[in-house]
């Protein structure tokens, strides 16, 4: 454990910390609930606008910057990242209840996000540089020479998820994407790992301060209930959020109603169906029940795209494979979650499914204890086609949904009644794509990723992932919260009209002084003009 | 004029006539205010409704069309507008009292709008196609292939503005954008030209038609309030907007209340400040002030760019400058606004800057009859500084407000009080942009387009063009409303993992069928894989 001196609890603004207020907050240990011996001081209304006017002030200066030493920036957060000890990691791990592989891995996982967004700054196409060079002889009129780029939209808040204490929160996804497109962050650190949270932050700052990064370029506030006033802030320019449908939609709607409304991207609920189909079954069926099991208890079940709804065609081989299943469920150790409010939600969840009458219980132990046991439900498919909500919302933790069709048919209408999510999966052979594959169109139309033979679970940091979808899977489905276009997120174009070359940011200039790919006159190019 | 029998004045919904409501609506002559011999009829609830299902019937086909097919489908709309009869012209210039050769430049720039969308189509770089091979031997965990590209996001409903009959309307950028991206368009007629609009609908129905889209592809409904149903709809995903900041906020306001929020991108309030430098005030006062008025009073001043606010540096050339801007003002003639109701905005307008003790009339008769006289006010620069309200406000109509600053100081905190802009101008010579250039940062941050000694009326449309900027320019700084990169607005990413070669678009192939640039392995590359 760190000691308490490394441990301050208080703000990160503007470059210094700031402990103005008088209401003090603890973490706790996820697996005892005891409270950890840090302090944490809630940020005052002071001291809230002081962290959206440090990030105002860093703006300027900060968006201006190359992006190469934006770049460098984010490799050097990649850097103290990876360099942070042994301590650090039984800290996560005793917040977050996570296991020491798992959290060792999210930390590569995370500084390997911020260096591949170091990577897109390099390569330049994040600027989107687009020139239609003067045609002063065009008839009827002259064209005038116009040219674009993109540039960070301005200050951005972000607020971290529960159940990646690295990869989505503090220097995670969103603070990587809007700290590459040239926008200083406000973070508001999660309840859940506060003591993570503030290890991460120092680590952002000495790497602002190696790399000379404007004060300000990162700040941080603790407290519930800060974040209202955040996203109100006239500075904060877009949102950035993981977390519940019902806490992305609240700050969705703060931001929406603001005198000037702004952005949110909120990463909120997803069921991710999984599709069995038949010739699978058949082939297989044993082993793909094995595989779910495992990809619907990992880190048990607390991942935005773990499998809660398992779709297959009525035949002898599925209601081998449910057999299969529901053993292999009812085998599944209980483990303890992310903190007490998220078992209490589990709990819930849990609750609800049992109570549902067309819904009936396949496996699991009862609910009890400080620990949640994996849960296996079946439901009517009627509840699917006729929109019933309780099937279309996430259940965190490790439960799952088996719905049985009677047809393809049936599996159609099933689909088309299901809202927006992150992911859909085909678990299919040859033949089963060969007489399903039309149902490609409609999952495409209703998710952010399709996989094939694989399980959602596990999120690829690269440049093709999609993580997002329509609605509720996200607030809005043009955005991605992992992978590398999900700089795009925090970017605006800006054209200048026959502007002088000197003038000209460097993208835009004739001789193409960063040597990256521009759309010149309708054609992608890399020459100097 | 047209037969009353060519303006049949009913819905187009899914490619057929619907009259079904019995609210009859006119349009007018704007010149003399007379009703036009043709009826309309107030859509119903129930059509409105059919022509969102319409649209919503026809996304799964028309998003999947080859761009090729919908490139050709919008090459055949600009051949049907290109053909549309001398009457049609006459019908449009009645309707909104803008000159003839002004009606034919427009439908010009409105059929190169749509065939600029259809080289964007056949370019295929709107796909963002991004492929990430898959690396079986990667350590510690192998990596899935994963390939990404962009859809439609669905139907998009599109208002009109009064301004542009035909640029900003029912072919115009918004809906030409949606149809490029395989979004099907359900278009509100705007109430002043449906004539208008209804000989554009057919023209667009005939293009459909001709190159086989499917039916419901393009929907147009009439009458005052159905915009409100038609944003409420749960079938559409989008919305496009040209107009009042009255008018887009409240489409925006109800799409974000949505129970699923919807996009909003409504270009909306600008006044476009023109910054008139010391060096060439000095060396072209003169020349400036001409070229100025032209630009002010262009069209009735009828233009979303139309330069509202004119700031120069106090001095004796400044003065000349202004005494001759005046007497230029006040020789202009007054003009036909587009209808009745823009009239009357624009009176109330101007009455408001008259009535502000802050603000004195430099030139133009008293406002008075059918037509708008030209006006110019100058307001103190306090009104700036202290962000006096009225000065932020789109006075639609040929108005301009002349502010002196005391210096460069007091010049950029003018400009820091000013709300996001679709433009700024810098007239300048080489001296006043090495004397001034640091002014050019902060612009960025406030406007979409930065011009150099040029006029922000005239928008050209191109690959390059931002049509856009912060609120409330529009409702959101990401987009542009002109230009090809308009159709990024209407689309989202998808991502396939693991999926075979052949049921991938082609777009993400590894043959590479439709020969487009794509991301591969972070490398821009167009080869075979």
């Amino acid at each position: 454990m760190p000691h308490r001196s490394e441990i301050l609890g208080q703000q990160y603004i503007g470059g210094a910390r700031s402990a103005a207020g008088t209401q003090v907050l603890h973490s706790h240990d996820a697996s005892s609930g005891d409270a950890l011996p840090y302090a944490f001081r809630q940020a005052t209304g002071e001291e809230v606008d002081a962290a959206a006017r440090a990030a105002a002030a860093a703006y300027p200066a900060y968006r201006q910057l190359a992006a190469s030493r934006r770049a460098d920036f984010l490799d050097a957060i990649a850097g103290e990242l990876d360099a942070l000890d042994e301590p650090f990691i039984a800290l996560v791990c005793r917040e977050t209840a996570l296991p020491t592989a798992r959290i060792q891995g999210e930390r590569a996982r995370t500084s390997g996000q911020l260096r591949l967004f170091a990577r897109v700054l390099r390569r330049g196409d994040f600027y989107g540089a687009r020139i239609d060079r003067a045609l002063p002889d065009r008839q009827p009129l002259p064209r005038v020479d116009l040219r674009q780029y993109r540039i960070g939209v301005g200050p951005v808040a972000v607020f971290g998820a529960s159940n990646f204490p690295l990869a989505f929160s503090t220097a995670g996804g969103d603070t990587a994407a809007a700290l590459a497109a040239g926008c200083p962050v406000v973070f508001k650190a999660h309840s859940g790992h506060m003591a993570t949270a503030d290890r991460v932050a120092a680590a952002i700052i000495r790497a602002a301060e190696a790399t000379g990064m404007p004060t300000g370029v990162f700040n941080m506030i603790y407290g519930g209930g800060v974040g209202e006033a955040l996203v109100k802030h006239p500075a904060i320019q877009a949102v950035g959020f993981t977390g519940s449908l019902k806490g992305g939609r609240a700050l969705y709607d703060m931001a929406a109603a603001r005198p000037q409304p702004i952005p949110v991207f909120a990463e909120m609920s997803s069921i991710n169906p999984v599709l069995v189909l038949p010739a699978a079954v058949q082939a297989r069926g044993e082993q793909i029940a094995g595989e779910l099991v495992a990809s619907v208890v990992q880190g048990c079940g607390q991942f935005c795209t773990n499998p809660g709804l398992v779709l297959g065609l009525r035949s002898p081989a599925f209601d081998a494979f449910s057999t299969r299943f529901s053993a292999l469920m009812a085998e599944q150790p209980a483990q303890t979650m992310l903190n007490a409010g998220t078992l209490a939600s589990y709990e819930q969840g849990v609750r609800a499914l049992h109570a549902h009458p067309g819904i009936t219980h396949l496996a699991g132990q009862a609910q009890q204890g400080r620990q949640a046991r994996p849960q296996l439900f079946k439901a009517d498919v009627s509840l699917l086609l006729e929109g019933d909500p309780l099937l279309q919302e996430e259940v965190f933790g490790p439960t799952t949904v088996l719905v049985e069709v009677a047809d393809a048919a049936e599996l159609r209408r099933a689909l088309e009644g299901l809202h927006g999510q992150l992911t859909a999966t085909l678990i299919a052979e040859q033949e089963d794509l060969q007489a399903h594959g039309e149902l490609l169109a409609l999952l495409e139309q209703k998710v952010g990723r399709v996989l094939f033979n694989g399980y959602p679970t596990g999120v690829e940091v690269g440049e093709a992932m999609v993580h997002g979808g329509p609605y509720p899977a996200t607030s809005d489905a043009r955005g991605t919260s992992v992978g590398s276009l999900a700089i795009e997120r925090f970017l605006r174009p800006v054209c200048y009209q026959n502007c002088p070359d000197a003038l000209l940011p460097p993208a835009l200039q004739n001789a193409n002084p960063l040597g990256i790919d521009r759309l010149v006159d309708g054609r992608n190019q890399r020459d100097a003009l």
